[in-house]
């Protein structure tokens, strides 16, 4: 297999590096935060200003677009890039982790998962080669192996089982993958990368063991999933430290669905070099912003006469243009440009946050950074 | 006083012309068209698009920003331009409409209009002079008279009233805008204008008195005010077309709150210049959009796989990139950015419109233009 992803740069004493990806829809720079996109788009954000802040790489949800608009409206559209006027990359993931947390009803099979539509009712099938099919048929530049998250806490025995099925679905869905591509090596950037998900709770060997088993079956890249499911959040960096020295450091890393700013400089700092949350968005949504410093929730009544911008350093048009007061009044108001404007500061921020580290660890500041970042005082 | 206003070229055979007024935010070319910022935002747009887009002026109104977040929060911020982020002109209303028809309690005063405030049950006043001060600190272009704006229908007896108190109101307000201006001639785009507004209902003869007296007191512009508040819509044109002539032609007229497209150009083949109405921004929240044929209305299934743009001829940024499809499943998803792009094509469509009008005014093809609407079959 070729690889589609090289290591630029790495930092001593930590396991931060620059990286980067090849996809079909361009090079990706590493670390990368990616926008989440749920569905088909990333919540009150143009598309054109995404691209315009640098945002490299979007997640959508297979799960919420197989249920609206479907697959086959996305693929006679001419594909989810297009679909959603989005010409950068895009990472699916595969529904796992949806159809055991948002279906109602769902039930595991030998041959998938079944599970009710909550839109219809109509009752839908999702299998680890089904799920391969979809991404493909979306244009998906980064592809995701059906996976079992299993909740947490979860008892030893469910994890190991959960664990089991994800190693098995991963097979399974690799076989499908070389059905559509063969087995032969190919051009790297010209083909989509199919991405195994590490499942094992917060259990070591646990995650160990799926690891290596999932790269005996070969895959583009790894991800950490089940993380973020309600666990204290020093057992999900624990987790992700445990088992990044045992990962491969030549396969491109991902930890799905975590992602305050500062946790993702921590794990970043693990060696993890790809990233998706719902946070700067949903915190938009409820009216709050990102700064270095911490969250600034603007509906607070402190910030009616505050004349100064979300966060000054901050070069967004939302920065630029519009003040504390002015973004109070829109949220007090239930107006959608305060949502508007909050989304965009919040993804920039994100962008921000890191290009600077690409930038340190390119430029062998990483530890600077690091430590400023472990020095400050974060207000939620 | 100084002349704001010229008209550059008629129509023969029509009252349409192209004009042009004099703003202290710069030159507005008429007809024209404003998009309503309600609380200070036209509602789902940044301010960026709507300037890049062609709109010249937006309307704001009085009544809800005294509400939230008070003239004072505005004042400080230095003004509603800087506040809201729009460096276009604005025109304010005077709150006379909103006071009558919003608000739970209001009671007419020998000096003024008393009401509880919807939003936190305070008791406030407007007066003919402070509609003029609220409207002076924020910083209005074109500020509006303080009016009585009756219900339809009316017995003629409370249109008289209404009429004589919006008379005596008018009166009211110069005199207070003089304190602010002086009676001396000024440079033509350097102070902002004052416009009366005509009431009386249907009936001809009232609204000639009053515009007839409001004349003698002596304005920079005149508002048709009081249509398009449940009068079928024959009547509401109507009364502007026996009105028309008896209007002098120097002045630029307003036709307010009053403009599906078919409408505006009905409108300023009567030789009305500026025009203001919710419904481009109101009809997106809905999922509708402008076509020239009429009324889309997205959310119907039979978009569902409709891969065409919203409109083929439009050039906007949501006719460029996305389909009618997609649109159709934001809306569906209740996704904020169907209602983004909705809001972007219908002002989009509106200033095409405007620009499509302001075109053939200039280069003689006017009746062709209206002509060509006239027999459009329109499907709302
Ligand atoms: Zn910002
Ligand atoms: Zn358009």
């Amino acid at each position: 297999m070729v690889m589609k992803f090289e290591v630029i740069k790495k930092v001593e004493g930590s396991k931060a590096r620059l990286g980067r990806l090849f996809t079909p829809h361009g090079e990706v720079s590493t670390p990368c935060f990616m926008p989440v996109g749920t569905a088909a788009t990333v919540r009150a954000v143009f598309p054109k200003d995404l691209e315009k802040d640098g945002v490299q790489m979007v997640l959508a949800n297979v799960y919420h677009l197989i249920l609206r608009p479907g697959i086959q409206i996305i693929k006679e559209a001419g594909g989810l890039h297009k679909f959603m006027g989005w010409e950068g990359a895009i990472l699916t993931d595969s529904g796992g982790f949806q159809v055991f947390s948002l279906s109602s009803f769902c039930k595991i099979l030998p041959e998938g998962v079944r599970f009710k539509s909550p839109i219809d009712g109509s009752s839908l099938l999702l299998t680890p080669e089904s799920v391969i099919d979809a991404q493909m048929e979306l244009g998906a530049d980064i592809v995701m192996s059906l996976d079992h998250c299993p909740p947490w806490p979860s008892k030893e025995k469910d994890l190991v089982e959960a664990t089991r099925r994800t190693i098995g679905w991963a097979k399974m869905g690799k076989e499908r993958w070389e059905k559509h591509w063969g087995t032969k090596m190919v051009e790297r950037s010209t083909n989509p990368m199919l991405f195994g998900i590490v499942q094992g709770g917060t259990k070591k060997e646990l995650r160990q063991d799926c690891f290596e088993e999932l790269l005996k079956i070969g895959f583009d890249g790894f991800a950490i999933g089940g993380l973020s499911v309600g666990e204290p959040q020093e057992e999900s960096l624990k987790t992700i430290e445990a088992l990044s020295p045992f990962m491969d450091s030549s396969y491109p890393k991902y930890v799905m669905g975590m992602g305050h700013p500062w946790q993702i400089i921590q794990m970043v700092d693990l060696g993890i070099d790809l990233f998706d949350c719902v946070l700067p968005t949903r915190l938009a949504r409820h009216g709050s912003a990102y700064v270095e410093e911490g969250i600034l929730h603007l509906k607070n009544a402190r910030f009616k006469k505050d004349g100064l911008p979300i966060e000054e350093k901050c070069s967004c048009y939302a920065c630029r243009k519009f003040s504390r007061a002015y973004i109070h009044h829109l949220l007090k108001s239930q107006e959608i440009l305060g949502i508007m404007l909050l989304s965009m500061h919040n993804l920039s921020f994100y962008n921000r946050l890191m290009k600077e580290m690409r930038l340190s660890i390119g430029n062998g500041q990483w530890i600077d950074m690091l430590t400023r970042w472990k020095n400050k005082k974060i207000t939620k």
